[in-house]
C-alpha cells in the first residue's frame, strides 16, 4: 500500500509536514475510532474536535475501518508507522532557517572579557531565547503533536503503548532509520509522561477485580502463574503484591513485583513457590523479592521499577517491624547465552594457533583466553568421558551445556565437575561484564540501578526448562539496604560499581589484561 | 547578594553549564531541604543521591539554611532563581557546534527531484536524525535536569509550583529576560506534566478530609466562602463540588467547580448563593457552574479546566436524567477595566478636534468613536446632571462609574438610564474584543476554548463590591450543549468564532469600521 492508497483508504487528504494537519491525518481519523467512545465518564475519544462529517463519513465506511488502527493488518499497521515517520517528520527548511539566524548572532561577552552589564547582557540574551526556543519548537517533529493530544486523551497513553509495542516488533525484523528515531522520540515521551510521580503504588490482594487480577497471571514472566489456586496462594498469606498504577491506564498496573516473607532468604525458587504453608508472617525476618513483571511491551526501556522497590520495602518496613532483610531471588537471564558464545569462540580461537595472539582486532573476544581453570578442566574431562567429547575442555563445556534435555543435571558426577566452573564463571559475568560501564545482564543492571547489591549466588535455584536455559540454573540474590540504597545507586549511576559480598568476590580474581601492545 | 555570596551562604561550589554538577548546586541542595524528608511511605525527597558528607554538612549549617528554600527571604530567592535562569542555561557553545555539523549535512533529494531509492534517503537521514537529536538534547537549558529530577520525587511537583510562583511574581515587578526564558520553559514542563489524562475527577463533599475543605474556602476565587455553615451548604444538598486531583500533589484539588442544581438558569448570584432552602433536586432541570477555582498560583496560564466542566457534565447528567441545561453564571473580571480605559481615552480625544480623524496612526484607540448611542447619551445627559458633570457624555460615563461607593447603583434614575448603554457595550465586549484572534476577556476566553457559547448577560447579577468593580455587576450565562461542545471548541480555536444567542447577538450591530484609508 503507498502513501495514495492509504489516503484513500481512510478517505482523507494528507498534507505531510504541516503539524496542525496532523490532527486530520489518517493516523488521527484511525485513532478517533480506536480509541474508546467513552461512556461518558470522560471525554470522548475524539481526537479531532469539529470535523463531524468526516467522522460520520468513517463511520460509514468499510468495518475495517470502523475498528480503527486495531482493524489493520500488521502489514498496513506497518505501513501507517512508516508513513508517520517519514512523511510526519520535522520541517527542515524551517530549521535552517532559523540555524542561520542563531549563527548571525554574537554571544553576549566572551569568556575572557569582562562581564558586560546586566541590562546589555539581558537585551543581547533576549534575540538569543527567542530563536532557541523556535529552534527547540522547529525540532519536535510533526508526529509530537499527535502524540501530545494522544496523551491528554483517555485511552491514549494505552494506545501509544500499544504503538509502541507494534513499532518495537517492526524494528526487530528491519532497522528502518526512520522509524528508529521515532521510537526513540516516543519512548522519552512516555518516559516523561510516566514520571514515578504519578505512580500510585497499589497492594493488589484477592480483593481485586478480576479484570485487575488476570493481568497478573497474563503478565507474570518470571514464574508463570498455572491457576486460580496458585494467584491466590501468591496473594494471601506470608506473601505481598504491590503493583505501580497509573492514573491513564486505570485497572492495570503497569508493573508488579510479589514478595515472600521468610525466616531466611530463600536459595531456591522452589522454597519460594513450593514451600507450603509458608512460614507464619509473625516468625519471618526477610521479605523476598522473587518476581518483578512489566505488563506493557511499549514501555520496553522505561524504568518503571524506579523507586517501586524502594517504595515497597518502607511500606513493609512499616507494617512488620520484625523484617530486616530485604532481598531478591532473581533469574539471570542472559548468563548462558554469554557463556556460550564465550566458549564457542574461544574454542574456534583455540583450533587455530596462528590467530592465538594476533594483535590484528583489538576486540576482546578474539583474543584466546581460557576461561577454565586447570583444575576444572581436569575435572570437567575425567566427569564427561561417558557424556561427550571435544576439542578442548571449551567444546566438551558448551556441548555438555547444550545436550538436549539438560542431560547433564541428572548426573551428581557432572553436576559436581561443572558447578565450580559454573558458579565462577557466573559471578564474573555479573559483577565484570559490563556494556557501556552498565552490567551486561538486564536484571543485574535494573536492581544495580536501583542501589541493590549482589549478596549471593545459588546453584541448582531453578531446574525449571526457563532456568536451566537462562542461567544453567543458577539464580542470584539481589539485597536492599534501606540506607544504601541512594549511595549504591549513585556510585553504579557515575562509576559503574558494582557492591557484593565478600563471599562472592572471591570468585572473581583481577581481571586479567590481554598481554598485546596495540598502536 | 552575588554569585559568591550565594555559594558561600551555601556552602558548596558552583560550576555553571554543567548539567551533571547541576544536582550538586546550591539550588539541589536547598530542595533536598526543603523537601518533605518522607517519612518512609515514598521515596525521601533527597534529590543528590549519594552525597551524604554534603548533606550533613548542610544540616550543620545554619537555621536559614535547614529550611531550605522556604528559609530563604523574598531578596534571596529572586538572586537564587536569577542566578538559575543566568547561568544554568544551556551551553551555547555545543549549541553552535551541532549548528555547523548540521549545515554541513545534505538534505536527502530535493523537493523538485525524483525521490531517492528507500535505502539511500533512510542513509543520508541517518545523519540528519542523530544531529537534530543532539540539538534537541543541548538546546535543552541545564536547569531542565532540576526539573525533571523534582518531578520524579514526592513533593517536586509541588515544589515547581511554588517556584513557578515566586518567579511570576518576580516577573510582576521587573521583566528580567533569562528569568522570563526559564518561566516560559518551566511552564511548558509543567504543562506536559499536567495531562488532563493524569488528572482525577472527584466529587468533594462533607465526608473528605478537613485539610482538603480547607483549600476549598482558601481557594474559592469567585465567591468568597465565609464560614463553615457556608461551606458545607455549597456542598450539601442541591449543590455538587467537584475537584481535580493530581497524583503527584495529593490532598489538594488544582482546580475545583460549584455547581448549583436549580429549576431555571439563575441570572444573579443571590439566587445561587442565598436561595435558601434550595429547590428539591427532584424539581432541577439545570446546573449551574458559579464558580471555578485554580489553587495552584504556579500553574497560572495552565489550562487545567480542560475537559473539566465536560466531565463533570456527563457525570451530572448520568447521575440526574431530569438535567438538561448546563450553564455557568460568570463574573467578566475585565470589562469594567476595559470600558474605563475606552471612556478615558475617548473623552480625551474628543476633545481635541484636530486629531480627531488623524489617520497618523492606525491603532484603533486613538480614533474616535463615540461609543454612545444618541438616545443613550440623551438619558445619561438627563439622569445624571444633579450627580456629576463632565465636558461630554463619555466623561459623565466615566466619572459615574468611579464615583466612591459605586453611588450610581442607589438612583433608580441612574440605573435605567445605565442599562442600555452597559449592557450593549458589555455584549460588544464579550463578542467582539479580541486579543490575538481570542477573547479579551479571560473568563469568556476559558469557556470559549471548553466549546461553550455565550447565551445571556444578566444586568444587576452581582452586586458585590467585587462584582461591581469589575463588571458594573453584570453577569454572563455561558451554555454547555454537550453535543457541541467540540464543535464549538473547535471552530473558537481555529477561526475565533464565538457562538452565540439571537437575544445577546441583537445588541452587537455590525462593527463600524474607522473611516479612514491608511497609506
Amino acid at each position: 500500500m503507498n502513501k495514495k492508497g492509504l489516503a484513500i483508504l481512510l478517505r482523507t487528504r494528507m498534507r505531510p509536514n504541516d503539524a496542525r494537519d496532523l490532527t486530520r491525518s489518517p493516523l488521527a481519523n484511525l485513532v478517533n475510532q480506536t480509541l474508546p467512545n467513552s461512556d461518558g465518564s470522560q471525554s470522548t475519544g475524539r481526537l479531532v474536535q469539529g470535523a463531524p462529517q468526516q467522522r460520520n463519513e468513517k463511520l460509514n465506511a468499510s468495518s475495517n475501518n470502523e475498528r480503527g488502527y486495531f482493524g489493520l493488518s500488521y502489514e498496513n499497521r506497518r505501513k501507517l508507522l512508516e508513513l508517520l515517520a517519514k512523511e510526519y517528520d520535522l520541517n527542515r527548511t524551517q530549521v535552517r532557517d532559523l540555524i542561520k539566524q542563531y549563527l548571525g548572532l554574537e554571544l553576549p561577552g566572551g569568556s575572557d572579557n569582562a562581564p558586560s552589564t546586566g541590562i546589555e547582557e539581558e537585551a543581547c540574551l533576549f534575540a538569543f531565547y527567542r530563536i532557541e526556543r523556535n529552534l527547540r519548537h522547529a525540532l519536535k517533529p510533526a508526529y509530537e503533536v499527535l502524540f501530545e493530544r494522544l496523551n491528554t486523551h483517555p485511552g491514549g497513553l494505552k494506545f501509544l503503548s500499544i504503538l509502541r509495542a507494534d513499532i518495537l516488533s517492526i524494528l526487530a525484523e528491519e532497522n528502518i532509520v526512520s522509524l528508529r528515531a521515532l521510537d526513540s522520540y516516543l519512548k522519552e515521551k512516555l518516559s516523561t509522561w510516566l514520571s514515578p510521580a504519578t505512580l500510585e503504588l497499589h497492594q493488589i490482594t484477592w480483593d481485586d477485580p478480576a479484570s485487575l487480577l488476570e493481568k497478573i497471571v497474563a503478565y507474570e514472566a518470571v514464574h508463570p502463574i498455572s491457576n486460580l489456586i496458585d494467584l491466590k496462594r501468591r496473594l494471601g498469606l506470608g506473601r505481598r503484591c504491590f503493583g505501580y498504577l497509573h492514573p491513564a491506564i486505570p485497572g492495570e498496573p503497569l508493573i508488579f513485583i510479589e514478595v515472600a516473607l521468610m525466616k531466611n532468604v530463600a536459595q531456591t525458587v522452589q522454597e519460594v513457590l513450593w514451600d507450603d504453608p509458608p512460614s507464619p508472617e509473625c516468625e519471618a525476618t526477610s521479605a523476598l523479592f522473587y518476581s518483578i513483571s512489566s505488563t506493557q511491551p511499549g514501555l520496553q526501556g522505561i524504568n518503571l521499577g524506579r523507586f517501586l522497590i524502594k517504595r515497597v520495602i518502607t511500606l513493609v518496613k512499616r507494617e512488620m517491624t520484625n523484617i530486616s532483610t530485604f532481598a531478591t531471588l532473581s533469574p539471570i537471564p542472559g548468563y548462558m547465552q554469554w557463556l556460550l558464545s564465550k566458549l564457542a569462540s574461544q574454542s574456534k580461537l583455540s583450533e587455530g594457533e596462528d590467530i592465538q595472539h594476533s594483535p590484528a582486532d583489538t576486540s576482546g573476544s578474539t583474543f584466546w583466553e581460557n576461561i577454565l581453570e586447570p583444575e576444572e578442566e581436569r575435572a570437567l574431562m575425567d566427569a564427561s568421558v561417558e557424556f561427550t567429547s571435544g576439542k578442548n575442555s571449551m567444546e566438551v563445556l558448551f556441548n555438555l551445556l547444550t545436550s538436549p534435555n539438560h542431560e547433564w543435571t541428572s548426573s551428581d558426577k557432572l553436576l559436581s565437575a561443572l558447578k565450580p566452573p559454573l558458579m565462577r564463571l557466573c559471578a564474573r559475568y555479573l559483577l565484570q561484564e559490563k556494556k557501556r560501564g552498565k552490567a551486561l545482564d538486564s536484571v543485574a543492571n535494573f536492581h544495580l540501578q536501583n542501589g541493590a547489591m549482589v549478596e549471593r549466588i545459588n546453584w541448582m535455584a531453578d531446574r525449571s526448562e526457563k532456568g536451566l536455559n537462562q542461567s544453567g540454573g543458577i539464580m542470584v540474590n539481589y539485597v536492599y539496604r534501606l540506607e544504601k540504597i541512594e549511595d549504591y545507586a549513585q556510585s553504579y549511576f557515575s562509576t559503574g560499581h558494582i557492591h557484593t559480598s565478600s563471599n562472592l568476590s572471591r570468585y572473581v580474581e583481577p581481571l586479567e589484561e590481554p598481554q598485546v601492545t596495540t598502536l
